[in-house]
């Protein structure tokens, strides 16, 4: 069973990030997300939205694997862009466990309007 | 100290939208999530497109609190798919967990050409 | 035979585009693309994000006259875009016909590494 | 004055892609847009994807010349697809055309629900 260990993954990720970037040592030659991180924002945003568009290929194609491997890619590099901007999963949580009280609608009517 | 709490709010989330599916009674009426879920995929996915989109926005306004929320907006509607193909965010976070031994750069090796 | 009349749409669009401008008398309450414009560029690049994924979906599904409104959908976004930076779609495609004369492989070797 | 010039470029950007298709000789080892249409949907579609994202960044930087470009190359990308699926820019110009005529709220209302 390992829930107990996944649950705290998105942390670790985040931990590892932090040491990968530009100013904490990370290394661009032999780690990717170092590289991502010293390339900066427009880097990863691009690895966003292209993994965004790969998770919705693969889910069009209907494959369970492949839509559980491009949601990890693109969590992954969501993760990447919260370490850039000094922000960490468990913040995004936060706000997901926030909504949890209110209905859907609810809370879409709640949202400042955009 | 919220950590603990929210550690487990992708599942609790993943068992809400469970129920809002419309062969467990979900009600587009009562519910966004149902709604989005009655739709079927293309409803879903084409707001993954644009949270994704909302995401790489905010952060180039560079706007933490914009970055959180358009994040937990882009992970949710990720959950929402997941149900859809019964999937789990466990499986996300095994994913995840389970390239966590490897390199950035040995990982992306590995992966099977696209 | 519509080529003729129709090579010149881009440009009769953004002629149109331009009388919605919000500085120039565009009415948000009456024309969609004045609310576009009135809203700013988080309204319609999101649009953007969100036309391109529809793309894809289409694309997926494989059904040509999806894939052609999906496309007009895109491109639309994409001249009411232009719009708003002062830019016309006939510098796309001057910058598409700068690009025939190389091979693709070459034109991406010219690109600025990004 | 290049308008006249430009406004074929579409058409003979299609025509050049006609020519790049696998089952019309086009070599991938040769040609960008051969390869892509030899590696099928994926390939170009995660272009449309990852382009619209790069169009979405440049246009928040408001960096005129990248705007244009970014533009260019999610068109470009758009003609690759429509090549594929056997669908020309004219027929993407015809339905643009057959909105002129339509407020965009009226064009809006008359869309099919999705």
């Amino acid at each position: 069973m390992n829930a107990p260990l996944n649950a705290d993954v998105l942390a670790r990720i985040a931990d590892m990030l932090e040491t990968r970037r530009p100013g904490n040592g990370g290394d661009p030659a032999s780690s990717y997300s170092a590289k991502l991180l010293a390339r900066g924002p427009d880097a990863f945003l691009k690895k966003i939205g292209e993994e965004a568009t790969e998770l919705v290929m693969a889910a069009k194609d209907g494959v369970a694997e492949k839509i559980v491997y491009e949601t990890a890619d693109l969590w992954f590099h969501c993760l990447v862009a919260l370490a850039h901007y000094n922000l960490r999963p468990e913040d995004v949580l936060a706000e997901l466990a926030r909504r949890e009280g209110m209905s859907g609608l609810v809370e879409k009517a709640s949202r400042p309007a955009s």
